[in-house]
């Protein structure tokens, strides 16, 4: 069945062929990093702790790796490399191989961690193949989406149909994350769709909605985000802070080339944030003084992306000697790297009206000042737009992974019905 | 929103409300029960562990249940019951509530675990109608596998269907265990579906396909299987063996009532499958003898069923007292107890040509004598039927919560897009 002659895993039909070869290379990158790493002996065996299965509630507590132990003593390594050290993202701490028998190694867990993280950054052309597909299926299932909403579904029949779309088309049995499918003022719940709020509300006519849903095909994960109006027609309002995303976010793709520093860029996207609202009306005064004053941190309290690959919040955002950025906003951000080729990135700027993030601003003299409390009033319950990308870093600037309608009219003929084909964005002009 | 006074949980449209009074009930249920226990001191109190979320991998370890030990001090309870006791399925050992601060209570872990199970074995009116909407929509969803299949498609993309109908149609985000999906000679394979065989065969004219797949709604289970020919007509061969399963399965749900002993059930199926079996010309000789030689479990290795509920393998199928019974396929009986009002099972015969199996067979004096080895040949690489229906044991027989297309010319009807309605198994006659 297979297509081709390399050995690879695949869903068959027409999902994508992962080679095996794409592993094998991972693993000599990964040695290559440590035989120039001159804290690594000669001898040295890297033992990593192995997946297994678990149940609901009551774990499995069979013994893994028993076999290991004699097979490794019969090697005679030097050192073990086991791997520790924590997730800056979750800040949990991943689990160190360990098994019976291993008291008689000399074991190193301090080598491995940053090693293999950085190999994890970079990605391979292999990786960069299966990352493309997975964007290219969950672009497609977004646009199913769009095509079949109506005002009176539940959101979580469109969770579904994403669902049905990438496992029935992709084989991707699994979304990267849990689905995000809000309508209204949901679209302010930046974590909204996990069991305490389960994608449960109709959507209602004059919505819009936000869908952050991604698959995932052969652990490689996707992360999208579209947001549109739920009756397929924006109104003024909704067109107007949605184009303020869009310009944030194409401004954002067209600056990203490696040596720049992604919270500059996550400036970038605060700043013309901050200009369109003035130009809506929301906010009045200098942007420098509201950027002074933190204000793209009301309207946009998430960082501006985040690494991607095999964790949808991919490894690598704080190697050493990178610092969190303890301001507003800029704190929320994921990784505060340079970008260099082979790095995935999201790009998902967002304007969100969240109730006590705006009546904390209003009581806060600093930036009290800047709005029109009429006008802001009218954004109420509006909920918030994002747009998310899935890009890679180039030599000269970066490729976009993602092709989902992207701007009002693109959206509005989607949502109509139309299959013609929309002209995606195609990076630094 | 809600169509009732009564608070409830619903995931809205036309999904059912479940009442919140269905807890409160199990709350008393159990506490009744713990009253009439002279081994419960007055001034007991239940406590139990709660659900916690975990990452993959990296677990979150923040504590829990920070605030109860002060809460329960004020209590001044007698004793603290917790749960402790061993899952008869799994085998595994449930989560004991522990705290900081417990040590400074009087602590008693092996009052509650039986006691709550036997609460769990007998469902309440309530909880029978979550089981028979978990069971009407699985059914219904089922019925849209059977009409959309076609050969040359992916059986994941009839596990992808299944999910999409649960979920967009009847709330279900979740199924009660991974979809098992075979078609051809995989349904000979007892737990086909899982990461490592992960339904991804291509759907070949001429298969026999079986399909256990079960949703799930707010924790309640179902646990419902379908077999039928990919094309939509059965063979005479695949009739004849598809019939024996559903004769089998017949007769236990007419002989089901309180009194009964399940492993008597299993027998009952084990001798019809083998008289079948004989009037095929698979096997020859007296079906009494091969009773005694234990050939039922040549063709099915499983148990008849299971209970059924907040798991998909419920719990109490071996308290104490209850034996489980050594002997080939009853061994794996997931109960061995006497039928008593309340209780759901499935029941779930099948015929399955498992190679290593027959060759076992076929190399053992005791069981050989009765192959006809040409007609046997005929039937390798057929795979297997199983029928499972979800029942409720009532006063005087049983319930059939299933409502499946189920005789051969109900199911192709139903494969060839007749939406009549068919006749469900109506109980004993």
């Amino acid at each position: 069945m297979a297509s081709s002659a390399r050995p690879s895993f695949s869903l068959g039909n027409e999902t994508l062929q992962v080679p095996l070869a794409l592993f094998a290379l991972n693993r000599r990158r990964l040695c290559e990093r440590l035989r120039k790493n001159a804290a690594v002996q000669a001898g040295s065996v890297v033992v990593l702790q192995g997946g297994e299965e678990t149940q609901r509630y009551c774990t499995d507590t069979s013994v893994i790796f028993r076999q290991i132990a004699s097979v490794l003593m019969s090697k005679n390594p030097s050192v073990l490399l086991t791997l520790r050290g924590v997730n800056t993202d979750s800040g949990s701490v991943c689990r160190e191989a360990s098994f019976e028998g291993i008291s008689k190694f000399s074991v190193n867990n301090t080598i491995l961690h940053p090693e293999i993280v950085e190999c994890r950054v970079f990605k391979t052309d292999m990786e960069l193949e299966v990352l493309r597909y997975t964007n290219r299926i969950s672009s497609e299932a977004h646009r199913e989406v769009m095509k079949a909403i109506k005002v009176g579904m539940k959101e979580y029949e469109m969770e579904s149909l994403f669902q049905h779309y990438c496992y029935s088309r992709g084989g991707m049995r699994h979304n990267s994350y849990t689905c995000i499918c809000c309508s209204g003022e949901n679209a302010a719940v930046l974590h909204y769709g996990h069991a305490g709020a389960p994608n449960d509300r109709t959507i209602q006519d004059g919505d819009m909605c936000l869908f952050d849903m991604g698959g995932e095909y052969y652990c490689f994960a996707s992360d999208i985000t579209c947001s549109f109006p739920a009756n397929g027609k924006f109104t003024e309002d909704q067109k107007a802070i949605y184009e303020a995303v869009l310009r944030s976010c194409r401004a954002v793709m067209n600056a990203m080339k490696p040596g720049v520093w992604w919270p500059d860029m996550h400036r970038l996207a605060d700043r013309i944030h901050l200009e369109e609202l003035t130009r809506i009306g929301i906010l009045s005064g200098s942007v420098d003084a509201m950027v002074q004053a933190h204000m793209g941190a009301v309207f946009m309290p998430h960082g501006l992306g985040h690494f991607l690959g095999l964790d949808v919040h991919d490894v690598g955002g704080y190697p050493e000697g990178v610092k969190r950025i303890d301001e507003p906003g800029l704190r929320s951000l994921r990784t505060a790297r340079q970008l260099q080729p082979g790095m995935v990135l999201t790009v998902e700027p967002g304007i969100y009206f969240i109730d006590h993030l705006l009546d904390e601003a209003l009581a806060n003299q600093a930036q009290a000042c800047f709005f029109n409390r009429e006008v802001l009033q009218r954004f109420r319950g509006f909920g918030g737009v994002r747009i998310e990308e899935d890009v890679v870093v180039t030599d000269t600037g970066m490729e976009l992974l993602t092709c989902v309608p992207r701007t009002v009219e693109e959206i509005e003929a989607c949502m109509a019905g139309s299959d013609k084909a929309f002209t995606s964005f195609s990076g630094p002009k």
